[in-house]
C-alpha cells in the first residue's frame, strides 16, 4: 500500500510542539502537523460562566477557527457573515469537551481557561492537531498557576490526545491528510487518554457505512497514535507526569 | 438493576411514529419516544445548493430546534440572542449527516430535500429521536416524488435510525431519558443502518472516560435497538422494502 | 352565499382547544382552528423587565413564530436571516397587548408570564387563534399560581378572545380561511371581551378601502363569534368564571 | 374640558407641511404637527421586489425610524442592538399598507417607491404624521415621473391621511399629544380617504377595553380630522386633484 | 481660477449654526453648510462607561449616520444589512476624538455625553460639519449642566472646528464640495483648536500620493477657516469664551 | 535621551520579513516588527465588487483583525459580538487605501486581490506592520500573475510602507512600542512612496493637540523610516524593482 505522501498506514506525519510563539497566553503553543499549523493559546481569566458562579470549580472551554487563507481557496470571515461557521461550531465544542476531560474543576478553583485554536494552516487533521496542541498550552497554563501559587497542584489528572483515522480505498490508516480526508470511506476522530481509555470517538461514514471490524481496526490505530502523541506532548511539556 | 422507569437495561421506552400530523410537508412525521416529541417535516425543494449546481445530483439537509418551552425551563429563542444555539448546530449537522448516508443523489435528481427537526418536548435522546423520525419523513417524501413520476425509483436504498445508549452508574443502557443522560459516565450515540453497519457513532465521557470494553458493550446495544426502530419505522412506512 | 367551504358567513370553523398537549410549561394549550394549529405555551418566571422591577407589579408577554412547513411553501428561519419576521413582530406585539387586557399586574405580583405561540399549521386566522388558545394557557398558569399558593386570587379580570372577519366578493363573512383571507377585500381582526367590548379592533382594507357600513357588519360577526368562543374557552377551563 | 393644551376635544395641533426641505428625493416633505416633526422622503428606484419581478407592476413601501434624540431620553440606535425596533417594525407595516391603498400599481410601472418616515423630534401621532406627510412626499414623487415622461398619469386615485384619535379621561379627542396619548383609556389611528371611508382602524383599549359606543365617536373624530387633513395636503400638492 | 460654485480657493462655503432644532436635546444644533445639513445633538447620561467606573471622570463619543436618502441616490439603512457602515466607523470615531480633544474630563465628572451626528442632506464636508456643529452642541450642553449646578464650570478649554480641505486640478482648496471632493487628487480632513493647533490631520492620496509642499499649503488653509469657523461658533454661543 | 528600550528617537525596532510563513496565499508574509507579528495574507480572485464590473479595472482591499489573545488581556472574538470592531474597521480602511495607491487597476485588470493582516502578536505599530508587510505580499501575489501570463506586467508602480511616530514625554520619536504609543501626546501614521511623497497622514493628538513644528519634525522622521523600511521590502522581494 502506498499513501499519498508515501507514509505506512499507522505512520504519523511530522508533529512539532513549538511552544511561546506568541508571548501573552498563559499557554501559547504553535502545533505544526504535517502541513496544518495551528496556534493554541490558552487564556486564564479570573471568572466563571453563570453555571459555576460561587461553586467554588472552574470551568475550561475552547475556541476554533481557521484564518480565511488557511486554505486552499479563501473563506470569508465568520463576522462578515454574522455567523460563526457551524463546522467551526461542532469542533469547538469538540476540543473543549475533550480538553475538559482532563480537568479537575475543584482543584482548578473558580476560573476560566479559554483554549482559543486558530488554524494558520490547513491540511487535515485541524481539529485533532487543536486537541493535542491545545492540550500542551492548557497545560502550560496549568503549570504557570501552580508557579504563582494560585492553585496548590496542577489540576490536570491525565493526558490527553486525538487523531483522525479512517478509510481510504478499503484500507484503514491513521493521519489523514487533506487530499486522504476528501478521499475517505469512514473518517474517524478518536479522543484518548495516556492510560489507553477513549474521551470521545466521533466516526462517520462520509460516502457510506462502516462495519464493527472496522470500527475495532480504526480504534488500534488510534491508540498506537495516541502512545506517540502522549511521549511529543510530554516532551515538549519537559516530562511533566500527570497522575 | 432498576432503571429510572423500571425498564430493563436493553429496553426502549415506547416509539410511536405519526404520520401526517401536519398537512403541507411532503414528508411529516411526529415522533413520540417516550415523553420526547419531535415534528419531523420533509420538504423538496426544487432547487440545490451552490455546490452541486449543474451536477444532476440531489442534496439533502436537516434543521433541527427545540421550542422554547419543549424543557422543564424556557429558552430564549435563537432569533432574541441572534445567534444559532451552537448544539442545535452540532445536532442538526448529525441529522444531515445520518439522512444522507440513506441517499443516492443522482437518482434523487438536481433537487432538495430538507428536513426540518423541531423538538416540542424533550425528555432525553432528542436527536436520535430527530434522525428516527426524520428519516420517515424524508422516505415520505422520496415516494411522493415517486408517486408523482418526478423520479423513477426510490432514491433511498437503506433505513437509517439512531439510538442513545450510555453507561449510567457503571451500567451500559439503551435509550437513555433525561435523567439517566444527566447522571451518566459515557453518553453514546448510535446511528445505524438495517444492515447492522454504522453511519456514525458519537461517544463521550461526560464524566469521565470509556474503555474499549463498554465501547463495544455499548454498541451491542444500540444493533439490538436498531433492528427494532427499523420494524417500527418500516411498518409507519407501510412495509416499505429498500436496497 | 356558498363559502369556500361551504359555511355559513357567520359560522366559525371547528374549534377545539387540547390542553397539556406538552407537559412542562405551566399552561398549555394546542389549538385546532379549521387547519390552523397552534401551540401555546405560558411559562410563569420570578422575575419582570426592567420597567417593572420593584413596582410590585407582574408583567405578560408574547412572542409567536411559525414552523418552516407550517405553510404551503416552506419559509426559511429567521435564525438563518438573523432578523425576527416583521409579520412575526406586528402578530406579537397584538397578542401581547390583546392578552395583557384581561390582567391585573398588582394581583399577579412582580412576576412575568411569556405566551408562546408558535404556529404548527397555518390555514388563516393563527394571530386570532393565538389570542383565543393563548388566553387559555394564561389562565391555566394563573390557576397553577393560586394552586401553588404563590398568589392569592385569579388575576385574570375577564376572557379574551379574538376572530378575522372581512369582506370577500362584497359578502362579509366571519373566520376566513387562508383561501378567503387571501381574496378578502377587507380583513380585520377583532379582539374582544366576555362582556362585548373591544380590546383592540385592526381593519385593513387589503385592495380598496371600507366604509363605516361594512365596519359595523364586521363588528357585528365578531361580537357573535366572541359569545361562542368564550363558551369554548370556558369549558376547557372547567367553567371557570372571572370577574 | 380643558385639553393638556388648551385646544378643543376635535381640535388638531397646528400642521405645516414643508416641502423640499432636503434637495435629493423625488420627493421631500417635513411635516411639522405640534412639537412632532418627520422628515418624509420618497425614493423612486427602477426595480421592484422578487414577487413583483416581471408583473408589469410596481410597489410602494415605507421605513420608519426615530433619530436617537427625537424623544425626552436618549434611545440607542437599532444598529448597535443589531435589531430593528419592534415598534418600528409594526408602524412602517402600517404606513407602507396604508400609503399602497393609494396607488394604482399598473399605471406606476414595474418600478419601486420608498418612502422613508424619519422622526426628527417625536410629541406623540408620529405614525400618523408620517402617513398624512408621507403620502404628500409620494405624490411629489409621482408627479416627477409624470412630469419627465415616465409614466402617463398619476398612479394616485385618492388622498391618504391620518390621525389619531383617543379616550382620555372618558372623553373622546382629536390628535393626542404625548401627555394625552399615555394618560389615554383608549388609543386609536384612523387611516382614511378623502371620500370618508377607512383604510385601516387600530384601536387598543390601553388601560383597558372599549364600547361600541366609543369607538363610533372616535371614528367620527377621525373622519372630521381626515377632512382638514386632505385640505393641507391639497395645499401643499398646489390644489392637486386626485380621483 | 474658477471653482466649481464660483468661490475662491480659501472661501468657505455659506455656515448656518441654528441653534434648537429640536428640543429634547441638552445641546441641539443644525448646522447647514452649504448643501450639507447636519442635526447635532448632545445628550447628556448620568453614567460612564464601564473604563471610567469610579475614576470621577466622564467621557464623550459621538455616534453618525445618514439618513438613507441624504444623498444622491438612497442607500439602505445599516439596521437592515446588519453592519454599521464602515465609513460611518470611521466617521464617528474621528467625532469623538475630535471632541474629546476640548473636554476636561475630571471637571466633566462622572457622567457621559453623547453626541449625535445625523446627516440630513449631504454634499461633501459631513464629517467637518459633523465636528464644528457637534461641538456647538456639545458646549450647550456643558453650559446646561453649569446653569443646573450640575458642574461647578465649563469643562470645555478650548474652541474645536474642522474643516475639509484638498487639492483639485493641482490647485489646493479650502471646504470641498461633493464634486470637488470627487475629484481630488488629494482630500484632508484638518481639525484645529482656536489656539491654532493641531488635533488631527488626515490627509489621503485619492488618486495618488501628496508632497511635503502640498501639505503645508493644506494646513495654511486649515488654519485660516479654522479662525473663521470659531468666530461662527462663537457667535452661535453668544460669545462664550473659553480658556 | 534614554527610550523604553534603549532605542534612539529615530531608530526602528527590528524588522524581519518571513515569505511563505504559510502556503495557499499568492502572496504570504510573516512580518515581525520588534514584538508586534502580522500575517498577511494576499488572495487573488477572479472577480471583482460590483462598482467595478465591466470596467476592465481590478480591485485591492484589505482586512484586519487581532486574534483574541495577540494582546496582553484577551478580546473576545468579532463573531461572538456579531459586531466588527471599530478600530478594526477603522484599521483596514487605512491599509486598503495605502495598497490602492500602489496600484494600476487597469494593468490589474478585472480581478481582486484581498490582503488580510491577521495580528498573531501585537506590540505597537500593527497596522503599519500590516501596511509594509501587506505591500510585500501584494507585490508577490502580482507577480505570481505576471509569471503565470495572467497579466503582461507589474501592475504596481510604488513601493508604499507605513511607520508610526510620535511624542512622548515632549520628544518626536519614530516606530513607538506598545508602552511609547500608550504614553504619546501626538501619535501619528505616515504612510509614505519610496518617492518620499506621503500616502496618508494621520496624526492624533491623544492627550492634547500638536503644533506645526512638531507635524513637520515627524513628519521628518516618518521620511527617514521609510527609506529603510523600502530596503527591507525591496531584499525580501529580491531586489524588484519597481517604476
Amino acid at each position: 500500500m502506498n499513501r499519498f505522501d508515501g507514509r505506512k498506514t499507522d505512520e504519523l506525519r511530522p508533529v512539532k510542539i513549538i511552544k511561546d510563539f506568541t508571548r501573552y497566553a498563559e499557554g501559547s503553543v504553535l502545533i505544526e502537523w504535517g502541513n496544518t499549523k495551528v496556534l493554541c493559546n490558552a487564556s486564564v481569566e479570573e471568572s466563571v460562566p453563570p453555571f459555576k458562579k460561587g461553586s467554588g470549580e472552574g470551568w475550561v472551554t475552547a475556541e476554533y477557527s481557521m484564518l480565511p487563507r488557511a486554505t486552499a481557496t479563501r473563506n470569508k470571515r465568520d463576522i462578515n457573515k454574522l455567523k460563526l461557521n457551524q463546522r467551526s461550531t461542532e469542533i469547538q465544542r469538540l476540543i473543549g469537551r475533550a480538553l475538559r476531560a482532563a480537568v479537575d474543576f475543584t482543584e482548578l478553583g473558580e476560573r476560566s481557561i479559554t483554549v482559543d485554536c486558530d488554524v494558520l494552516q490547513a491540511d487535515g487533521g485541524t481539529r485533532t492537531a487543536s486537541i493535542t496542541g491545545g492540550f500542551v498550552a492548557l497545560a502550560m497554563a496549568c503549570r504557570k498557576l501552580v508557579a504563582e501559587g494560585l492553585i496548590e497542584k496542577m489540576p490536570l489528572h491525565r493526558y490527553i490526545s486525538a487523531v483522525s483515522v479512517g478509510v481510504v480505498d478499503g484500507v484503514a490508516m491513521a493521519d489523514l491528510c487533506y487530499e486522504e480526508d476528501s478521499a475517505a470511506e469512514v473518517d474517524m476522530n478518536i479522543i484518548m487518554t495516556d492510560e489507553g481509555n477513549f474521551v470521545e470517538v466521533q466516526g462517520t461514514g462520509e460516502h457510506g457505512t462502516f462495519t464493527q471490524e472496522q470500527l475495532l481496526e480504526l480504534l488500534a490505530l488510534g491508540r498506537k497514535a495516541a502512545g506517540e502523541l502522549k511521549q511529543l506532548q510530554q516532551a515538549a511539556l519537559d516530562g511533566l507526569e500527570l497522575s
